[in-house]
């Protein structure tokens, strides 16, 4: 077996082991070898934040195959082939001489592990603040088995009672709900103005807003300056704003920066965002080593410029790509990421893929973009509230993003994005998709197409839309405007705006036209539950003379503030 | 008001009354009609099976707005501010004069409606099978609001015992679920092979089997001779094959015919699949009449060949592209369908978009394919599982079409795969979409993207596949060939095929060769659960000579024949 491949592997978590199987598979012949630090291989780290919510019990099904085999060593070379060497780390790669330098964690023993391709999975590392007492005892992340391990126990214990999460991006919000259903009280602190930075603000707020109705209490623009202790123990955080919070946990989610020390060591290029450089084919500078998952950068589709992805789904497929590369040579290649991302917040879900409104102006898109509401489902087969975000490009009417939140099925409205997104579809294009319907999965006119359909309507100027975020502004700089609520009077009595808005349901509309602005040139701003009586009502104001009259996008259920009931 | 453009729909169901809305929206000085024959307006049909089967109670909730308004003519003027003209019946269409002669259903009063533009949304109305006795009591269809009440009287009452549901497309295998909640013992007929011919067979037998383990009875290949009664009244069902199966009920579900005489006797044209000609702005051969909805046939958008999609979200899309055109003239195009469906049947989702390979041969597409089976999310979040189809041209790497069905969340996928075909995306685009992950929504790879993997796998000679139904030739046809189970023996004792397989776990079979053939050009078919172990097997085999190797495309999980155990 002289001639056989020598295809190493640093990094054994997700990226690696996919990279390392797909190249076994490739050639039987290779002898493909993972070096990995911990010592565990595999792990669902995704899954982490579920395990510590108690929505299972066995540890081991973070490790496992699907029929319960662990993922370990012995595994990997029975039924795969591969020879796995856990509890190592690589303290260098020699290129010169295509080796790694590999040491045992326990013994410290170092050993040369000579490569013919080599890949780099080094993953990345939790971003800790900047700020004194963070090392602590009852500070930890949740990035490792180790992790979930501690706060399991915490759960498990029940002795901790007050937690501080700090950061709200997904892990963040993820372990906010996984300790509050460990019935300690949670609160979240974010230094920047919302959570879950891939929303746009008034989107994150109708989070956020869940988040507080499940009892998590919910800080933002507040950087924490100290993490407080006595004898070594946390026993509080202190914010920039002087807050200081008493708790015996802390978890910090602020994000995480890709390992790239081995790889700069060894004079591989790093991009401005901080992940290992590589090409199309994920390939390093050097072209005999490839990189794949949390520690790369990769193109973002629509702007084509580097970003820095630490998702599970992406490091699967860049292992993939790489594992047949390393065999083939450079052949296949990745395209990067649209950066799709979900979570579960509660009885929420939130996701988005391609573009905020933030992020593509920033890219330097002029946008058009509109909020809309409805139910997932028809009323009688139960159907729960979708609110939607549909950002296109103003000049092609190219789709540029989509942002989904609440109690309905995110996933799948998210998922078709993805893919239209991928197709390059414009929004005509979804006016006329063909989703599957039926009354258990989805409403007649999907909420996706649904949305489309709205921003068409705005596109083409049939409706003039205002987001809630505006209304809010011109209330309280006191602007003079006609507020219109084309509710029912039991809708308006259940739940309503206090703004100053004026009933007159959309059915009595016609005959109650005396009680309009006599101005017709005023402003009118119409809203209902989600806005489709309120653009009814903007169609007949509109035929009736007023010239001024505006559509709330989303309705009353899309309100990110407060409500007077 | 003399210059206001007169608009006159023909049909009050789905397609009319979205296009009505959509117009007056368009134009609020328009005078828009709707004529409609039933008493009901906008009703929700496709949930009669819903109602019937008991997910709900309340009849109006099919015929109300989201916000419990009744969608009667008193609702569509106030609201909309459209006449809708109920019970009457359009008799004629006067292409001359423009109007149509209508007809009050009660009372035989005509009157002549004069219009600008006509929308015919007339609907189709459901197939009888062509033998004796389909007048008897206790013969129903599921298509009216009549149709609903009396099966959800039936189920109410109690009396009826056994059923037959005659035709196994969506509304019968809908219909048969909606009578085996009520507790009525289920037989359900079909003259074809195969349950829901969306599907290819071997995923409609999965189905059939799920139907079957759920307690109902399914017949096929056999269709229904006579309807047998007494006094008038139903007291069975006779197949061809002579078998007499004593009933209280039949439900006739055997498709539906496109209502094209109103339009026909106008001299409009009518096309070879039943229904009413458009063009791509869903005008008809008369430029001042259009049509939308069950009456009409559109282009299926990989075939370019017109098909009848009786869909109720395409009769709403078709509805909004009508609104439009009547008002502005022929402008917005509506491009056809993919024939996306879905249905769910007891724990089952069964969908399809696209061509299944059946439909793609028919229409000269060389195909190449494959089934995978794999849960929807990770173990130790409750993945079910899920079993898919892929069908791509051989040529370009098109994808054509996908089928998704089992208890997994199946319309996600079909609406992912329905947005690809729409974008035109291959095969190799599949295999890195960047699709939402998180445990709580899908497996680190989603089954769409899992399932394009192992066609890629498969179209670049990595595994050679064999489907289950191919197998099952071989062992009847009693061919030599070394069949392998890869899977545990724990695995084995719980569930087998029972087809002279030899067990061998994936992860000894590196030590176990020699119990392989000794001839290395015999034919080996390898399996496992879900063939992941399988394509390994494959893999190793290969690089030890066997050259005659493949791998049973989906594995155990998706064997639609009886096992052993």
């Amino acid at each position: 077996m002289s001639d056989a491949k020598r295809i190493v592997v640093i990094g054994g978590s997700a990226a690696g082991p996919k990279a390392a199987a797909k190249a076994r598979r490739m050639d039987q012949n290779a002898e493909v070898t993972i070096i990995q630090k911990s010592p565990d291989l595999s792990m669902a780290s995704c899954g982490y934040p579920y395990y510590v919510g108690g929505f299972f019990d066995d540890r081991n099904q973070l490790l496992c195959t699907p029929t319960g085999v662990t993922r370990n060593p012995n595994f990997f070379l029975n039924a795969k082939g591969i020879t796995a060497i856990t509890e190592t780390e690589v303290i260098a790669i020699n290129r010169d001489q295509k080796t790694v330098t590999a040491r045992h964690v326990a013994t410290g023993e170092a050993s040369e592990i000579p490569y013919d391709k080599l890949v780099i999975t080094t993953g990345a590392t939790p971003l800790m603040p900047p700020v004194p007492g963070t090392d602590l005892e009852g500070i930890t992340t949740l990035q490792s088995m180790r992790d979930a391990d501690y706060l399991r126990k915490i759960r498990d214990d029940g002795t901790i009672k007050k937690a501080v999460v700090v950061g709200a991006g997904l892990i963040g919000v993820e372990t906010c709900e996984a300790l509050h259903l460990a019935n300690i009280d949670i609160t979240v602190v974010e230094m920047l103005p919302q959570v879950l930075m891939f929303l746009d603000w008034e989107m994150a707020k109708l989070v956020e807003n869940h988040m507080r109705a499940k009892g998590a209490h919910i800080i933002t623009e507040n950087p924490v300056a100290e993490f407080l202790g006595t004898d070594g123990k946390l026993t509080g955080v202190k914010l920039k704003n002087g807050t200081e919070m008493p708790c015996d946990l802390a978890v910090v989610a602020t994000g995480v920066r890709p390992n790239t020390k081995l790889a700069a060591e060894a004079g591989l290029e790093v991009g401005e965002r901080g992940g290992i450089t590589v090409n199309a084919f994920l390939q390093t500078s050097d072209p005999d080593i490839y990189a794949a998952g949390d520690c790369i950068e990769i193109p973002n589709r629509i702007t084509g410029k580097n970003v820095h992805a630490p998702y599970g789904d992406l490091a699967n497929l860049e292992g993939r790509i790489v594992g047949q590369n390393v065999v083939n040579g450079p052949a296949v290649t990745f395209p990067g990421t649209f950066q799709t991302g979900i979570c579960k917040v509660f009885d929420f879900g939130a996701g988005a893929t391609g573009l905020s409104e933030r992020n593509a102006k920033a890219a330097g898109f002029e946008t058009v973009n509109v909020v809309s509401a409805s139910p997932d489902k028809p009323g009688f087969m139960g159907g729960k509230l979708l609110v939607m975000k549909m950002v296109a490009e103003k000049s092609t009417g190219k789709l540029l993003g989509v942002q989904c939140v609440g109690p309905g099925d995110v996933s799948k409205r998210i998922a078709s994005a993805a893919m239209a997104l991928q197709g390059g579809l414009t929004i005509t294009d979804l006016t006329v998709a063909d989703l599957p319907y039926a009354p258990p999965f989805s409403p007649a006119i999907d909420n996706f197409i649904a949305t489309a359909h709205v921003l068409e309507n705005k596109m083409t100027s049939r409706m003039t839309g205002i987001s809630c975020r505006d209304v809010k502004a011109k209330v309280d700089a006191g602007e003079d405007c006609f507020i219109l609520d084309t509710r029912g009077p039991d809708e308006f009595d259940q739940m309503r705006l206090g703004i100053g808005e004026v009933l007159i349901p959309l059915g009595a509309l016609r005959k109650r036209m005396n009680e309009l602005p006599e101005d017709k040139s005023k402003e009118i701003i119409c809203y209902c539950k989600i806005s489709l009586r309120g653009y009814e009502a903007e169609s007949l104001l509109e035929a009736h003379g007023w010239t001024n009259v505006k559509v709330m996008e989303g309705g009353i259920m899309t309100w990110p503030f407060a409500r007077e009931k």
